[in-house]
């Protein structure tokens, strides 16, 4: 339990009206996406850098262990509170302290929400590449935590390659600046992507200067439709065999089509649709029918029942419903889904999904993919039923099984959800022992105390 | 000196054809492109991953320092070797081990020549985007030390955003693997970008699993002349304004025009041109011209002397005859050249530019500034006579001037060139303290007894 001088402490430090120790507060920061509950010690919601420095140094002074937390969305229980942990909450640090379009740059606080930042430079005629899911309410220091990506990832990267620099305080409470503003820059060791991924293991991430590009001037949308899983997928190898990178590439499976036939989204696509693609195109308003032109030749092939096109935004969102239905749909299945995050190269994705299916019927689970198929990225979700203890026992066979398979094709854990608590188990099956230990001994040199989110990332 | 039972040892691991400690080979790994010559003890020409883990362990047991080289074509002397170090030369490990273009990617050792690695990418309808100016001979796991790029880093990025996973050897001759195969992953830290750019200070790279993109099916070029050096800074600007990224953005001051005055390089630029710019677009051949179109409309301005546009191989290559004529040029106006890679955001170059001008003139010393400037990375050479000391007194005083600015102007002492001998004792204007001290301790756990390419990057 937190000792009195420890929160005393802290609300010297924050003030008194920044450090909740309450129940009601801890129950409500008690978890993030996934089902696990641990209620911290107690809720910091500092303000500033400085702040974050102070509350810093008393956790190191009093041994507290700090969970970083952005908004909570994430998939892994990476900001899951470790039992007798205090939460640091990023929520009011949401300022953003410098906005430069002439050198595609902003500064931003920990706090401030993805899609915002996304917003004001579209306001300059940039915008901000990665587009998780979570976007309109994710926290910018929880996707650099988490290297957090989305569709757009295809074409144009993930967090970590719009990352010039950071500003940050180790476990120890130093304070760091990582990077430059500059987009060159190799002074010094890059420890701005050590820190991106990092899941908060290594330092609390106060501040970031992202890199912008100019936005794209138009957008075009191709729903296309398979009569398998595997005439999908060989598409999508055609798709990565040609010159055209389009802006999201996007596979839904036939289990994730038959979660969406009952919402009614699915009755517009031709019959026998057994496997679903959304791909976009984006660029100068002049050059993106040529785009798309070159993208229906690559799609087409054996298996191929239908492709429609969108070039206005009502038609764009309107084939966009089946995909995005899909989230909702899912959790009708059964109460508890198992998330994974799985990547492949390209090429070894309509192996993988055989796989898994041919997993699925053999353990009876109800397991729907979809995901980033332009980059390989697979999320697999087994629909479980938490008090079925047979189904359950089941489905982490599957799991274990799918994972390995994963490892076996030449693929990783995880595309962008991060490790935190869900994953750390199979870490040591990826990463080879030495390479693991220096790991840890990086760690040790951020984090002397082992303070900075203990139990995520590394297995035990 | 080496004991006889260090050599023993190596011998006994490489084979006695692949050391060397012979006084003509000595002399030639003595140093890079740097004036400075410091002879190693002997060379090792190890041909794979596994002897290159061997020669490390021996180096180990015996605490021998290391020194890492590709071709020796760096600017910095991170090929240098450190008094009574061994050179471990990767030249003889150029083997392509993997070349799969359905998940556009290559796996080569240390010591492939990077233009190599282009040419095969081009065989299959790929490309290697990061393009030094070395690339016909510089090696692969030199451009990894130093993190490389080149002109095309303003439209694709520098070596770094092209790693996906490399094999290494640390300083303890431990192997490691880091990254994966695939373009996203986020299981365990990004050591991949803590390795690239670190000058071969933490580990040995024997391999690399490098991305590639496809290849642009057409390229244009635009050849902009102005009649002063802020006039042509201003339409960079310009460019970086508007949304058409080119694929180089390279800019020449007035005393690289004049330096190639004589080469007759010169002649058929417009009268009273001060300052060039060379523009380049890539992409489908169709969308090129509506590319320079919009270039053409942004460099169009003030100052503006004259422009010229290639879109066929022969009339590129005609523009680029005065760029390509520097390097040479410059050469022949003073023996010696101190050669610097700053970096100031693109807005600032113009100002960056102003004070060289200002500082040459108040120095009374010849330099030539030219670089990419869409990156806002300037290569500043001042080029002195080494046995005129005071010449070199205020080269030195220039120089110290320029990098302070450069600092000053939120800058960053290197894009692409590292810090290697030259540069290291600005190292700790840039970085502050605890950061610095950070990532000493990061190479401790890589390499505790310091034997990886001692006296390289850290200030003393």
């Amino acid at each position: 339990m937190l000792s009195d001088r420890a929160l005393a402490a802290f609300r010297s430090a924050l003030g008194a009206d920044r450090v909740f120790d309450d129940a009601a507060t801890r129950a409500v920061y008690a978890c993030d996406e996934t089902p696990r509950r641990v209620e911290p010690d107690a809720v910091l919601f500092p303000t500033s850098h400085d702040e974050v420095v102070a509350l810093a140094r008393i956790a190191f002074e009093h041994r507290i262990a700090l969970t970083p937390r952005g908004a909570g969305s994430g998939n892994v229980g990476g900001a899951l509170p470790a039992p007798g942990s205090v939460v640091v909450s990023f929520e009011c640090m949401r300022r953003v302290l410098e906005f430069d379009p002439a050198n595609r740059l902003i500064v931003v606080e920990a706090g401030v929400v993805t899609g915002e930042i996304d917003r004001i430079a579209r306001s300059a005629g940039l915008f901000y590449p990665p587009d998780p899911g979570s976007s309109t309410y994710c926290r910018i220091g929880g996707n650099l935590a988490m290297n957090a990506a989305g569709p757009r990832a295809v074409k144009y990267g993930v967090t970590r390659d719009y990352v010039l620099g950071l500003r940050a305080v180790t476990g120890s409470g130093q304070e760091i600046r990582t990077g430059c503003r500059t987009t060159k820059g190799v002074t010094g060791y890059d420890l701005s992507r050590l820190l991106v991924g990092s899941g908060g293991t290594l330092a609390l991430i106060t501040e970031a200067t992202l890199k912008l590009l100019p936005a794209p001037e138009a957008v075009a949308t191709l729903r296309v439709c398979f009569n398998s899983n595997r005439a999908a997928l060989d598409a999508v190898s055609r798709v990565m065999q040609q010159a055209v990178v389009p802006c999201a590439l996007e596979f839904m499976d036939h289990r994730a089509i038959d979660a969406i036939r009952p919402t009614g989204a699915a009755d517009d696509l031709p019959p026998g649709t057994r496997a679903l693609l959304m791909v976009e195109a984006d660029g100068a308003a002049e050059d993106v029918p040529r785009q798309i032109a070159a993208l229906e030749q690559a799609l087409a092939g054996d298996g191929l029942l239908g492709m429609k096109s969108g070039f206005e935004r009502d038609e764009i969102t309107l084939l966009w419903t089946a995909r995005k239905s899909l989230s909702h749909a899912v959790k009708q299945i059964a109460p508890l889904k198992i998330n994974e995050d799985v990547v492949v190269p390209v090429s070894q994705l309509a192996d993988l999904v055989d796989f898994i299916d041919h997993t699925a019927h053999a353990h009876r689970l109800a397991v729907v993919s979809f995901g980033h198929a332009g980059n390989g990225n697979l999320h697999v979700n087994l629909m479980v039923h938490p008090d079925d203890a047979d189904e359950m026992e089941r489905a982490h066979l599957a799991h274990d099984a799918i994972l390995l398979r994963v490892l076996a094709l030449g693929g990783t854990l995880s595309g962008e959800h991060g490790i935190g608590t869900e994953k750390r188990r199979f870490v040591d099956r990826e990463i080879d022992p030495p390479t693991l230990d220096l790991m840890r001994a990086i760690k040790l040199q951020f984090d002397p105390h082992g303070l900075l989110n203990p139990g995520k990332l590394f297995p035990d």
